[in-house]
């Protein structure tokens, strides 16, 4: 048995000012910014969505724009092969998480557990 | 015044079979498909969120797949204003909303309010 469920998105945005960028959707969505100072976080910003809200970052990246989804999990291995059997194409690891292609083509990511009702709240999948 | 807020985002389908679209989505994401028998509907798939949750919906299109985020308000006309002084720029009305583009290059939809709770929880704005 594992667990899953949507974490959130992720606002990637291409080689962007991201102080500028983390501004304007801070102010379009009304959610607060979560500065923080530690320079290993300097290409993500982090909104302010409430402890079991969707978490929503913006992140600093090379290819184009674009938003992706986070699922959630308590085994990203698990979570990795049941969204493999359901027709998504494992991309890359990268640290502590996974990238993964749907079969509409979205690329979308397997992360560690974000939200904070992760386990009362997320489905429950057999092994 | 005016309220807005995150209504949720639509997974944008570049020429997709919508029914293993939404079956994908639906398994990966864990929310059951809202199914509809109305026609003008046919390019839409709705996915069973809660009544205050987000709103997260498939929809058929022509261009390439994509993530977008729908802002819901009630005064489309000063969403718009709110968002183009904040940086955004008005591409087009389609029925009853308004596409717009983020300065970091994500397109965008101001839609009708979607969420149970619209009236608690949306942000208000000054005019």
């Amino acid at each position: 048995m594992h667990k899953s469920q949507l974490a959130g998105f992720i606002i990637d945005c291409q080689n962007a000012d991201m102080d500028k960028a983390a501004e304007f959707w801070s102010e379009a969505l009304g959610f607060p910014r979560q500065h923080t100072k530690d320079p290993a976080e300097a290409n993500y910003e982090l909104l302010r969505t409430g402890p079991n809200d969707l978490h929503i970052e913006l992140q600093d990246v090379d290819h184009p724009s674009r938003v992706h989804i986070d699922i959630e999990t308590d085994n990203i291995d698990a979570e990795v092969a049941r969204l493999k059997k359901l027709g998504a194409r494992r991309i890359k690891a990268i640290k502590g998480w996974v990238v993964m292609e749907a079969p509409t083509g979205h690329r979308f990511c397997v992360v560690r557990p974000q939200r904070a009702r992760f386990q009362e709240e997320a489905n429950q999948w057999p092994d």
